[in-house]
């Protein structure tokens, strides 16, 4: 593997030419290197790694990612079923959980040794205790905590919430894990450097946090943090130092654990901002070109929106960028190549130069690549992923749908 | 029915309040009026209907809006074959047809009255032939022209298609269907007149291109149009006129067929449009508030870029517009919100006049509708719809995925 993880030979690439397109591809030796990576960043950082299996919703990925990592977390509670029934003990449902949901929650957490959820308001705490009443059980609950982004959680300032987490660790029907934080706003990030500053924001509020309600007496079990570049550009400013980075003065100090996700399979986003190299992303959807008029500077592909997803990519760093980078069938970038438009099922491919004869080597019918801007958006288009090998497929997995 | 269509009482309708969130609403009597229109708007234009199935993917649909038609139109070789297996058997598959699948579509048509498929190169004229060599059959074929759109389709005026025209008008192994072209610049339009200036462009290229190949004895019987937007505009155009407008001097004289799908669901983005009303809007998404922060302007719903698509609205028309629109139970919009952005799983909801006190009325558990920007898309993600009349549940679709 080493550097040539996810290359071969075209020539004697047999599989690639005969599955049906488009189709979602799976380069198991990138899916490798970066568990390891990640779990040596987890590692080094002192911290636990819980992947979150939101980006590939399959049982199979899940156990790689779980290699090194007691638990994990799901982003919906179709996920959480699936991976219950599948021998995943320890999960984290890492969405604010519909108070209608909790039984059903409740539910499946019986069959495993926790399933924790979210919650970040007195009315889900309230439906949290009554399921844990009619369920005679005692349900985990981590409270979110905003640190910066916005989306949910607690202002971690607020009197609110204080109340909240005192009456949380205070509830004999419920059982406090501690405080969940999600910084999103590192997806808007435009390098390596703003990511970094990102991970100490998304860290700092709920360390802070933890520490004023222990200072009162609450139990805080668990500071859980961290995203996709998040946790890659801290392992960034660590792979210089020491085998462990964790402890006093770490950057992350007072994190218990991480929760990144889009690391296994990144893309062409994770790429721009930093997180990885093109050569990381191991996911793609392969096509086949239907229709070529290098007059008109045009070839067109067959993936469009449904099988890329309409996600317009990193324009926030470069307001030009397509909607995923087309590659050959090794997954390397072709360059001077562009994926313009999208609609349903095509994909509009153009000569970034405007001189539509540099389409002339992608003839009608010859396979293509595209890495996707958002993979987890856009492998939740597919309800199967093949799975390759150096180049032959190995293994076809099957992700989870639905809520 | 009538002005009252997909109204009703929220008290009484129990149904909304306990189908799991997130999921996919379609009001059944949107969806009649939708395909009655049509079929009116066809008739009185003097063309057949042919619509496209893409937008909804599933037999019930297809079958109400076969009532007036006689074939239908498909977005993938996956539709094809569950379309044909559910009695449907007259079919074109309209996207241009890659050549590794040719022998699968030629098996489809073999059990059906006719399959045609799409080309606009010689790669794909010669994998035809091939292909009804192989099995010993005709292959049913349009000739894809570019209306102006720039993406698939020959140049109706180049020498080049008058010369594949006649190759497949001439070729013993193709029955050559006629001319198809599809207006989809027509989704760039900002107003009804917008799309009646797209509607007259769509028509022209392949009307004159079918008048001069039959000049030189070529026939051609079928001129295949029409989108959503442009049908929809001519309608408004004929509806003070006389039963019937076809004919001679008609608005699409010359053409046999349209081919509009998303009309059955219209979304958001077809409202600004035009099209429709918001109060024709067949589908949404139905989602619970999971987390409230009046403080911060801001509430979420359970529904997120993987229920509703990242589609991201006409904002061609207003660049302010939200990821869909926020509605009540009944599907009325509701005035003041915004949904300002998604997340995988979250949908960002906002007040408009940046007062978070106007979220007061929807706190956590409350449920909402989100009408989607794009139907076709958001449809896809769903894996089941379920279907209301008067409110109440009385049926379960199931679209076909995949390709």
């Amino acid at each position: 593997m080493g550097d040539h993880s996810g290359r071969f030979d075209v020539m004697e690439d047999q599989d690639l030419q005969h599955l049906p397109t488009p189709c979602a591809l799976v380069d198991l030796e990138r899916v490798e290197r970066n568990c390891r990576a990640m779990a040596a960043t987890a590692r080094r950082l002192g911290v636990r790694l819980r992947p979150h299996v939101k980006t590939h919703k399959c049982i199979e990925a899940g156990r790689l990612q779980r290699a090194d990592a007691p638990g994990i977390a799901v982003s919906t509670l179709a996920e959480a079923r699936h991976f219950a029934a599948a021998g995943f003990r320890d999960i984290t449902y890492a969405v604010p959980i519909a108070p209608e949901r909790l039984p059903e929650a409740v539910e499946i957490g019986r069959g495993i040794d926790r399933l924790s959820v979210l919650v970040d308001g007195a009315v889900a705490v309230a439906a949290a205790e009554r399921a844990a009443v009619a369920a005679g059980v005692r349900v985990s609950v981590f409270l979110k905590v905003d640190c910066g982004y916005g989306r949910a959680g607690v202002d971690p300032e607020s009197p609110a919430a204080f109340a909240l987490a005192r009456r949380l660790a205070a509830s004999p029907q419920l059982d406090f894990r501690g405080l969940l934080t999600h910084g999103g706003h590192s997806y808007g990030s435009r390098s390596v450097a703003e990511s970094r500053q990102a991970a100490a924001q998304e860290a700092a509020a709920p360390v802070a946090f933890a520490e004023a309600l222990r200072r009162e007496g609450v139990e805080v079990p668990e500071v859980s943090v961290g995203s996709t570049p998040t946790c890659t550009a801290l392992a960034g400013e660590v792979e210089d130092g020491a085998d462990t980075v964790g402890g006093p003065g770490a950057p992350w100090e007072g994190v218990t654990e991480i929760r990144p996700g889009n690391y296994i399979f990144f893309d062409v986003h994770q790429a721009a901002v930093g997180s990885c190299r093109l050569s990381d992303v191991a996911f793609s959807v392969l096509v086949t070109v239907i229709s070529h008029h290098s007059e008109r500077n045009r070839l067109l592909v067959n993936a469009g929106s449904l099988a890329l997803s309409a996600d317009p990519g990193p324009r926030h760093i470069d307001p030009h960028c397509g909607f995923g980078v087309v590659a050959d069938l090794t997954g390397e970038p072709i360059a001077g190549l562009r994926l313009s438009s999208l609609s349903q099922e095509h994909g509009w491919v153009e000569a970034v130069s405007g001189d539509g004869a540099a389409l002339a080597a992608f003839p009608v019918g010859i396979r293509l690549r595209i890495l996707p801007n958002h993979s987890c958006l856009a492998a939740a288009l597919h309800d199967r992923y093949h799975v390759l090998r150096q180049g032959r497929l190995v293994a076809e997995w099957r992700p989870v749908r639905g809520w």
